[in-house]
């Protein structure tokens, strides 16, 4: 509120629905978020009545037929807001002027004020309730890494791992997977974003796993890669090089580090290994409620990391049409540097 | 194009990535489509080249670093382009500030032209390829019911039946869930979104599953409810009149009958038994690439069904704090009428 405060709004519209989530604790599909200083109101329709009134300690649950959106704007309109702040990134075009239509007509033009991600960089920061959820579904990404190795064998295919995987994880109480499963073998691995396929893995290469799952609504997201049968010395080399990297990102996160000097820290790693150009993606990001969010950590990138946040760091060197490695972990910035959450999974070579 | 044209516009913009995927066939999570009368440019980054290429025949791919919607937008305007139609029901606020930063000054206030769902509408008449997979999706999502119908037995969880129901889908080939499974049992059978929990199977009481596979890109999405033990009268009075209305709403469905219609016909079964107010949501929606998408099978709505529609048909009555029943299934409307591509499972009475 305060930041929607020093843009010269009154009022604050929250729609996102991990944003809703994060604000109210409210888990449904339909919900809006209205804020004052000091009164807050959750707004949902029939369906989410009982749940509502469960989930949302402390703030007034308003309970009506229609969109949720226009109703807390109107809430907040009765209760004499004039100048309301919303999230321009993640409101539509069309929804907008639905909202505004919907405004007497001398407020229409005036009453909203664009924002961007101000709930989401709150949400960077995790608390001690969230920093526990997250250390679970971390953990269990980590049993269910050591869980899936057995079914990691030649002639399977990548799909066969992805459903082992997935099937552990449902048996342990995950709502769902993060995001889509990636299994990506044998030359595959050179796809950064190679989701599982029917494609078999073979007697002798890389495999590689990035996967998390989605535990009391917070997301893991862990990378390994693993070889099978008898790797040559350059597999063995680039495997090495990758987690060089990716150690020396890792030892670089603290409080008041930029993000662009974690990324810096690995990409420098291999730079010296000639492989910087075949690390084509950024060395992480931020996660919790969704899987991909603030801050980044990318080239160039001036944010600092702050404790309480919890980012990846994730390097990968791709060579089309012969293997790629990755290897990934959850890390939690602490007011003294920081504590990897996927720490249970060893990253050095696994040869199965 | 025509729709686009119609409206004043010499271009159409495309970013929702269900649409990019139906007019270009791109599968990627990173692309933009440009349309112009007799030319077509599919958009995206480096990750994506040798994917786009292989996919997006008949197009021209254009590979460049940057925003995919930008550099689109870009090419319209070097082809000639001076207004270009965008979907502002799935562009945000910010997106379209950022597009409009990006072009020449003097086009910035005129060039984008606001419109809904042109894209949407088009992918509501499925074309043969399009119900070849349909039907598979359906079809597995059938059997994935039958074979799940061992793991419904009291004392499991919730967790657990959709787990199996889930890895025989991905053993099955699916890419995923086409939405998160619900498995509801016992009094829990009232949430009409009852998302599967650690709640263990009653040795008496409902089992509403609700749930589809994504196959090749297409959703199904089916529900049936089943009787654990030696059911009530009330309970199987219930289910009957479900089913009565489910079967003359599938019945009501052909080419011209108006979707409001579809949604009354089984709304005045229930009505008549007594349980209207107990059928708190609407009949029906499309499905296809996205679970949800048009027409809508609801009280009042005027839109005409036409031959290639898909929309499921799903009535259900929910008694809060007793139990509730849902029956649906996915209905292709053709150009006699009508074929229910789940009819594989049956919907009669099932007593486990």
């Amino acid at each position: 509120m305060q930041a929607a405060e020093a843009m010269g709004a009154e009022a604050l519209l929250v729609t996102h629905l991990p944003d809703v989530r994060y604000l109210s604790g409210f888990t449904g599909s339909s919900g809006a978020v209205a804020l004052r200083r000091g009164r807050a109101a959750l707004v949902t329709d029939g369906r989410y009545r009982t749940q509502a009134q469960e989930e949302c300690k402390g703030l007034r649950v308003v309970v009506q037929k229609g969109s949720p959106a226009v109703l807390a704007a109107e809430w907040l309109v009765a209760g004499g807001a004039r100048r309301c702040a919303f999230d321009a990134s993640q409101t539509s075009v069309a929804a907008l002027d639905t909202w505004r239509k919907a405004l007497p007509g001398k407020l229409r033009r005036s009453f909203f004020l664009s924002t961007e991600l101000l709930v989401a960089r709150l949400r960077e920061m995790k608390d001690t309730d969230e920093v526990a959820k997250m250390r679970r579904a971390a953990a269990l990404g980590c049993r269910l890494f050591a869980g899936v190795l057995e079914h990691i064998v030649a002639g399977a295919t990548e799909m066969q791992v992805a459903a082992q995987l997935e099937f552990a994880a449902r048996l342990a109480g995950a709502e769902a997977m993060s995001f889509e499963t990636i299994v990506a073998s044998g030359s595959r691995s050179a796809l950064p974003h190679g989701r599982a396929t029917s494609a078999k893995l073979p007697k002798r290469g890389f495999v590689t796993l990035d996967f998390g799952v989605l535990l009391d609504g917070y997301c893991s997201d862990m990378t390994r890669t693993v070889h099978l049968g008898k790797a040559s010395q350059r597999e063995r080399d680039v495997y090495h090089s990758v987690l060089e990297a990716q150690q020396a990102a890792v030892a670089a996160i603290a409080p008041g580090v930029s993000c662009g000097d974690v990324d810096e820290a690995a990409r420098s790693v291999l730079r010296r290994a000639k492989l910087g150009s075949s690390f084509t993606h950024s060395t992480g990001h931020g996660v919790g409620l969704e899987i991909h969010e603030g801050p980044r950590i990318a080239a160039g990138q001036k944010q600092l990391l702050e404790p309480g946040m919890v980012v990846t760091v994730e390097p990968g060197v791709y060579l089309p049409g012969e293997f790629g490695v990755r290897i990934e972990d959850m890390v939690l910035v602490t007011a003294k540097g920081r504590e990897v959450l996927t720490a249970a999974s060893p990253k050095s070579w696994i040869e199965l």
